[in-house]
């Protein structure tokens, strides 16, 4: 089976995990249908699923071929819960502004701006809400697993991750603080880099890692998201508008610092190469059979979309 | 000593340990320094940090004068956490587009929009972080009573509880649904509820209480929450605005409809005045010198600010 295939398939579970999960969390909410409505929207649609696919198969390398993946579902689900209510709150008319996501309108564009706020809430309380439910799906033996991989999911999501370094890149558009190397590294680190960090850790905690192993997974996380990012950026000057499913050039229509600007286009995909080869040799230390991860880092700086 | 004289004190206590929490969790973060300063400036103040206090004093019921409260900080923590987010994000020009707060500048007005949307989602995230200390600080025998508390946590704060409460709300406003009394009670037992409910049953979950007196505590909760609630619509009419920090009248200004509205001043006293008795009935199930806690009841529907 080809990679994009694979990818397909992994990513079509993944969103049957998610789905799962969120169905359980919106039941039977009495008065707050239409948040319930909100929050089904942003989640759904054509995400890669990329974090919950990366989590899943780390897991799937400790555990071995076929084992159960019960017990890291729950984090795959919270993790694409995370991921959705940043992009909902990120659209948001008094942050990026944007109108368009996934090809759809925005939740705010689609709903209203204080129903964004509210479903963007909501989502980030039911990701804890569902890894939470780890606990109950874990053996006695493995709660002291279960509470690490929490706790590191819930630093990655936060100040110390994801929030901090889109706090960190609003700031420097809204104050127009010049973005140097070491800001634009801490922003790609953070903003992106974090959950993409909280995938791989958290499937290796919940495997079982020792910790030159959890060490391997977080420099492969930092190296693989700073290299997303670059695609990201990379995209956004050459990509393909429809598969996309957003206005090409925005960033740079909004005089917005990347990557790309910073250093130019060949040196931007020069470096992500570089990121991903590292990524390669430092995976060496992984237990299992690698070659849908190792396909997965060339993909992640190849995508055009 | 008076109860206002405990009352304080206690929430002095409280204080100490939502700041101590709050100060790790907002230690070196980098480039987001300026959202660590908006998330301390939404906790820090005159709050009543009546959530904590609850907490601590239904957990110290269970386990005796003079207990460890150790293993429950993290939890009374995390609960004014998620108040002071969910106020910073109500304040929002798209929400409430209320300026003040606690008597000084909402969030937004004294940061920036964006800041508050952002602080208010990593005070959510911290909230969760925070609780999960909680495994960290267990003995391996109280990890399953951990995990209990924490998912029933995380269901009250989210949309079965003061999202879902808060939802139905802002959409009666613009969307002009008539609020009737089933609507009103969804709203008053989620939104202000479900948080106080969290506070009772998670003290009283990690102090060990049995099936008959988590039941106890989820129905004086649930009048409290009601009582507290009709309290706050009373005050709103009658309150002292320099005690209450916000200017008088403003449900009554927006056409908000609340109990107040609804029934008339004195019927909505006489409810609360009932929904307390019947808490101070039911709370004979429970352990321990319960004396502060009956007077506390009182003071939630007494209260002047």
């Amino acid at each position: 089976m080809s990679l994009s295939d694979q990818l397909a398939l992994k990513a079509e579970r993944a969103s049957a995990i998610v789905d799962e999960y969120l169905k359980m969390g919106i039941d039977d909410v009495g008065f707050a249908e239409s948040l319930a409505e909100a929050m089904g929207y942003a989640v759904e649609g054509k995400g890669k699923r990329i974090r919950p696919v990366i989590l899943l198969e780390v897991y799937r390398l400790f555990m071995g071929d076929g084992c159960d993946l019960t017990p890291a579902e729950p984090f795959a689900a919270a993790l694409e819960m995370i991921h959705s209510y940043s992009l909902v709150h990120d659209d948001l008319p008094a942050m990026d502004n944007d109108r368009l996501r996934r090809g759809k309108p925005s939740v705010w564009v689609e709903f209203s701006e204080s129903t964004a706020i509210l479903a963007g809430d909501a989502l980030l309380n039911l990701a804890f809400e569902t890894a939470a439910r780890a606990f109950d799906e874990c053996e006695e033996q493995d709660m002291k697993k279960t509470a690490q991989a929490f706790s590191y999911l819930a630093k990655k999501a936060g100040i110390h991750g994801m929030i901090g370094g889109q706090a960190a890149d609003v700031e420097s558009e809204k104050e127009e603080i010049p973005i140097d190397r070491e800001r634009l590294l801490f922003i790609h680190r953070n903003k992106t880099g974090a959950l993409l960090q909280a995938a791989f850790v958290c499937g290796g905690i919940l495997g079982g890692a020792n910790a030159e192993q959890i060490n391997a997974l977080e420099t492969i996380a930092e190296h693989m998201g700073v290299a997303f990012q670059i695609q990201d950026d990379i995209l956004d000057v050459v990509g393909n508008a429809r598969k996309l499913g957003k206005p090409i050039g925005s960033d740079a229509q909004q005089g917005k610092e990347t990557y790309v600007t910073l250093y130019g286009l060949e040196a931007a995909k020069a470096e992500a190469a570089r990121l991903c080869d590292e990524s390669k040799v430092v995976a060496r230390c992984l237990p299992g059979d690698k070659s849908f991860l190792l396909a997965l880092f060339d993909f992640l700086v190849d995508r055009d979309y």
